[in-house]
């Protein structure tokens, strides 16, 4: 088994679908992601823990309902293995914007924002492969682009 | 047996217990109430992830080290069981303040100040009892008593 076939890899694997679910607004996707086997936990910046799966695909729901364009860079990513529980820590750097109609074409994001957050994602492996069990995002400072 | 004696309180006694081991700087206690089993994963409020039991129980020495006087209030203590995985949810209420000498008695703190985290720490159950395996503050926010 090469490394890339490893579980370590597989977990990164997620865990940048996870993201790309969020970019793509994919709450299907997302959801085959996290765990069906657990009750999911998921603590968003600033505000209070949420417990319990349907609670937590909703805030996912509102959250990319209310974000017109999000595109997330991951760095520092590192992943503890423990059995069948991976802990994995890393920075989402993000770029996000509004959108406004473009003249003929499709809408055009604007009014681009920066803005990081430190993370730590808990996935499980279940019969389907690994899968995401607790997100908790800390806010870590701001910029503007 | 009694809902005191379930493993969801004492997940919350060893809760409490670790935070009492950082008010009074104990890091023997502290180290006593973290995995032995497992490598620690920590993400203290606004700085990097540190993976690693060594690394973490020295990042919390220095963080009592560097802390004269720090009291937890811990409010919306909330446990997801799974296995023997739990997943804690709590805020952080935090007083702290520095020292300065008494005349003629203990050293009393001053300049207290108020603080709140959001903290999510997972817990699982080894030989000895429940203890922490992962722990993440968030910072959402202060106020200044």
């Amino acid at each position: 088994m090469s490394e890339a076939d490893g579980p370590e890899a597989e977990v990164r694997r997620v865990n940048e679908a996870f993201y790309a679910a969020v970019e793509a607004g994919d709450l299907d996707r997302l959801t085959e992601l996290c765990c069906a086997d657990r009750p999911l936990v998921c603590v968003h910046p600033g505000v209070a823990p949420i417990h319990g799966t349907g609670a937590v695909l909703r805030s996912w729901a509102l959250v990319m309902a209310s974000t017109d364009y999000i595109q997330f860079f991951l760095t520092d990513v590192q992943v503890t293995l423990q059995g069948d529980v991976a802990v994995l820590t890393c920075a989402e750097n993000m770029l996000t914007a509004g959108e406004e109609p473009a003249l003929g074409g499709e809408d055009q994001p604007t009014g681009f924002r920066g803005g990081k957050a430190q993370a730590m994602n808990v996935f499980t492996k279940e019969s389907t492969g690994w899968r995401m069990w607790i997100h908790q995002a800390s806010p870590v400072g701001s910029d503007r682009i």
